[in-house]
């Protein structure tokens, strides 16, 4: 019995990478995948972030979540200083295999600045051309008490 | 009569990008911000993308998705030769002006193999090590039909 290859791409490579069963993450000439991290309890996106390969093994490990920040060059566990630490409930990866999305338990807040997510502006327009506003912006700690010199 | 400006980050740029409601979207070196597009029936992640200048300004004129492909160098109008349009419920910026969210409403299926969302096989681990296994995989459209040479 033969079953019918999927004949869209013309590369094996790409025809496994896509429909395939193996894990093969494509990391970018940084050697980074983008990582979108959602609340599994709200479906709201909370951040943004990247993981290198040790960042994705230690996430897959520990089920919490790790990233590499780009602006420190280092890996780094979330919440490792504020203690806002993410579970990570499920991870999925895209078609191409080069970025992740973990619907996470999100204890405290995801964002440095306080709030619950990064994504605390929404983008207007109006008169005065594109600005944001303040949406779900109430923080829910105070990052000078959390982030101590 | 004044008010407290934040104190955790030490530039005022960098307060300003992260607290004010100015619109100063963060290009990296390719000139690209990150975009993710979630269902806003469903909550589901659709697809990771990116935008350039043009694409995220014909984005908000037109209120449907447009991004920069980077395999192909060149903007792109979600759904141009598919049909299956992107219209933006909302659109929101993160905390440090580099990455975007939009709430759409998906016409037809987000991913090019056909599935609702690229995000279509789950990260598991086992026996095995890690692997991926199919998650609402079924496919909404015949990518052979759509994408035609």
């Amino acid at each position: 019995m033969e079953f019918a290859r999927p004949t869209v791409s013309t590369s094996a490579d790409i025809n496994d990478r896509e429909e395939g069963l193996a894990f093969q993450p494509k990391f970018d000439a940084s050697g980074l995948l983008t990582c979108v991290a959602t609340d599994a309890a709200t479906g709201d996106v909370l951040m943004v972030a990247h993981m290198n390969d040790e960042a994705l093994r230690k996430t897959i490990a520990s089920g919490e979540a790790w990233y590499f920040s780009r602006s420190r060059g280092r890996l780094w566990r979330k919440g490792e200083s504020s203690g806002h630490t993410q579970r990570v409930v499920e991870m999925r990866m895209d078609c191409d295999q080069d970025a992740i999305w973990i619907r996470v338990e999100q204890h405290g807040a995801a964002c440095h600045t306080g709030r619950q997510s990064c994504f605390y502006r929404a983008v207007t327009t109006g008169d005065g051309g594109t600005q944001l506003s303040f949406v779900d912006a109430d923080r829910l700690f105070d990052p000078n008490a959390v982030y101590r010199k």
